[in-house]
């Protein structure tokens, strides 16, 4: 009841009418049960995390810098931070809280409360988010350790219908923000102005921030799918390549949409057609329980269709939450197969030297009753 | 002179007049000066490193994704990428650039080539960078390995012309977007709302984007130091601290300012005075050679003569360079001494839950002859 006071007073001071709604489902998630189901099956009983995404996900914690969550089978959880991180931590949700000063050297201060109450181990740590350094550092502490990334990963891949409300909010705030800007983009005006512009929008309509730096690549940069922005001015006859996302209380959406500015030419405009065919052809190939691997290769073999497979330079999409790359990997190379509850994109795309890229991108959901797409931003503006 | 040429022709292209000259200076930097750098005294002559700050200091790559850049003691690379990389590689300077198709694992292929040349190792790796997991999937290749990220951050800690031309651009651009949104700040308006505005400034004026969420925290929100910014509307008798900076050509910058709006009352408006006079007093003790936990000692003795050392809860400053954060630290646990070349913020404040909280920095270079502002923004307004 506390909490609940609490968290309802937080959303009423802060928040308007509409986060407040979201404000309320944030409170109902159940943190506990994260907790527990980490430890699934598990044969240790401990675990340190400190990625943001870790904080976040075990415990709401949503502050930028510096903090650990000792986390325990059972449930329970103990927060470490310094003083910077007091506020934001009061915030989130865990059992014990212990605010380290700052005369005192933060790392090796968590490592010998860890170890003052597990000995020497088995603790899981982040093996894909813990460094060297820092490893080197607490082996000294607890040197008996177990990789939990992969767990986590795991857990995290198939979101709870509370994440899908958050995700669906940051594509609503992308897409609400791209049609703002639409008007914007036209010959004569700067890729950078029109990535201000986008990442404005979002920002207005209530982001926490970008999912990641926006991309705008008009004309021969349209070629590098990986562009972002620059003061290249947009000119008749270009095609523009805009990738972009937003972050709402620390989930992501990834959208990638191609626009025509003026006639771009027949190859440009066939290899559009293209593109939008093997996103569909995908996406409508995608039953529960498919093969990544798979689906990556139909992509190819569309492409191939129209002898544009030796354009397509990447793969064909990627999981998303509170990481904009995440598990699953929809990849020529991934082993993984679809789950209820994954949340990812479809992003087919093919670049020509020169001449500019295509690429169509749109965020979709696993659920019980099938495949559904995310997004329902048009494809042709 | 081939290179003269190609990165004449992308300035003319791509960058406006002023970033010409920029662009010109980029081109000079001698990277391979800075590879034989990394070997100084070193008892071992190769090192593999990917991480952002680390392709871009090296090589200049810009890319977002994942790279690897092999060095070797007599300064000559070898450059790792996925087909998706590939056009942005092309910018960067290297010997040799591999490019690895995507239906090949990427990681496994370039340890493979690694070990192809170096056997066992010994190998530099980023242990500051590097995770235990990937740290595992590479000792399958190559087993010796030394960590490199503590000569590597030696080697960054000392900037040269070229990279302090890019951070008082960085600089130029956060102070001059600053001005541009100032009448923004005002009764009524949202925190979200200020930092789209300077956000979008700052990119509009040729910042690659920022360098960390902006934050605009006001009244009681400004007592937790890293607010980020919020649906909060800006209220008459608001303090509002706004902690701003852009990244320009991977350099970033970082300032502060704390404005009133309107009566914030006795007790804000003398804490300003007390950290302003402790930023100034600290500024004024630094010299060549100066313990960094002395001056960290020092702020909080200062701002101790007006009983606001309890309200201090951070360090007092921080490097800034291809990191928002970076070596060398001002705190009372830093080891560091000051030298010739550190780029680095003096950012004391003061937090009183309930009531607001005051913070000034500024960005201050340790040059031959003294220690010198770089950020030249008012602190009132």
């Amino acid at each position: 009841m506390k909490r609940f006071v609490r968290a309802f007073a937080r959303v009423r001071g802060e928040f308007s009418e509409r986060l407040y709604i979201l404000g309320f489902i944030e409170f109902m998630v159940n943190y506990k049960q994260r907790v527990k189901a980490l430890f699934d099956g598990a044969d240790f009983d401990h675990a340190l995390v400190s990625s943001s995404e870790s904080l976040r996900y075990f415990s709401g914690f949503a502050g930028i810098g510096g903090a650990y969550l000792f986390l325990r089978s059972d449930g329970t959880s103990r927060m470490f931070v310094t003083e910077l991180e007091a506020p934001d931590a009061k915030e989130a949700s865990f059992d014990e809280l212990v605010v380290i000063p700052k005369n005192k050297k933060f790392q090796e201060e968590v490592f010998k409360a860890v170890a003052g109450e597990i000995g020497r181990g088995p603790l899981g740590i982040e093996d894909s988010y813990v460094t060297l350094s820092a490893y080197e550092e607490m082996k000294q502490y607890v040197g008996n350790w177990v990789g939990v990334s992969k767990r986590i990963s795991s857990l995290r891949m198939i979101k709870d219908e509370d994440e899908i409300v958050l995700i669906k909010q940051a594509i609503k705030i992308s897409e609400e923000s791209f049609l703002d800007i639409l008007k914007e983009i036209k010959p004569g005006v700067t890729e950078n102005h029109v990535a201000a512009e986008l990442e404005k929008a979002m920002k207005e309509r209530g982001a926490e921030g970008v999912a990641f730096p926006t991309i705008v690549a008009s004309g021969y940069r349209a070629a590098n799918p990986h562009a972002v922005s620059s003061d290249k001015r947009i000119r008749d006859g270009d095609v523009v390549v805009v990738d972009f996302g937003s972050r709402y209380r620390g989930y992501d959406s990834d959208l990638t949409r191609t626009l025509f500015v003026g006639d771009v030419g027949e190859k440009m405009r066939s290899a559009f057609e293209a593109v939008y065919e093997t996103q569909q052809v995908c996406f409508h190939s995608l039953r529960i329980g498919s093969s990544l691997s798979e689906v990556a290769k139909l992509a190819i073999t569309n492409l191939a269709k129209y002898g544009l497979d030796i354009y397509y330079t990447h793969s064909l999409g990627h999981g998303v939450g509170l990481e904009i790359h995440e598990s699953p990997y929809l990849s020529v190379t991934s082993g993984d197969l679809l789950n209820e509850g994954n949340v990812f994109t479809i992003e087919p795309g093919v670049y020509i030297e020169g001449l500019g890229g295509i690429r169509i991108e749109d965020d979709f959901l696993a659920a019980k009753e099938g495949v559904t797409r995310l997004s329902s931003l048009p494809v042709r503006f």
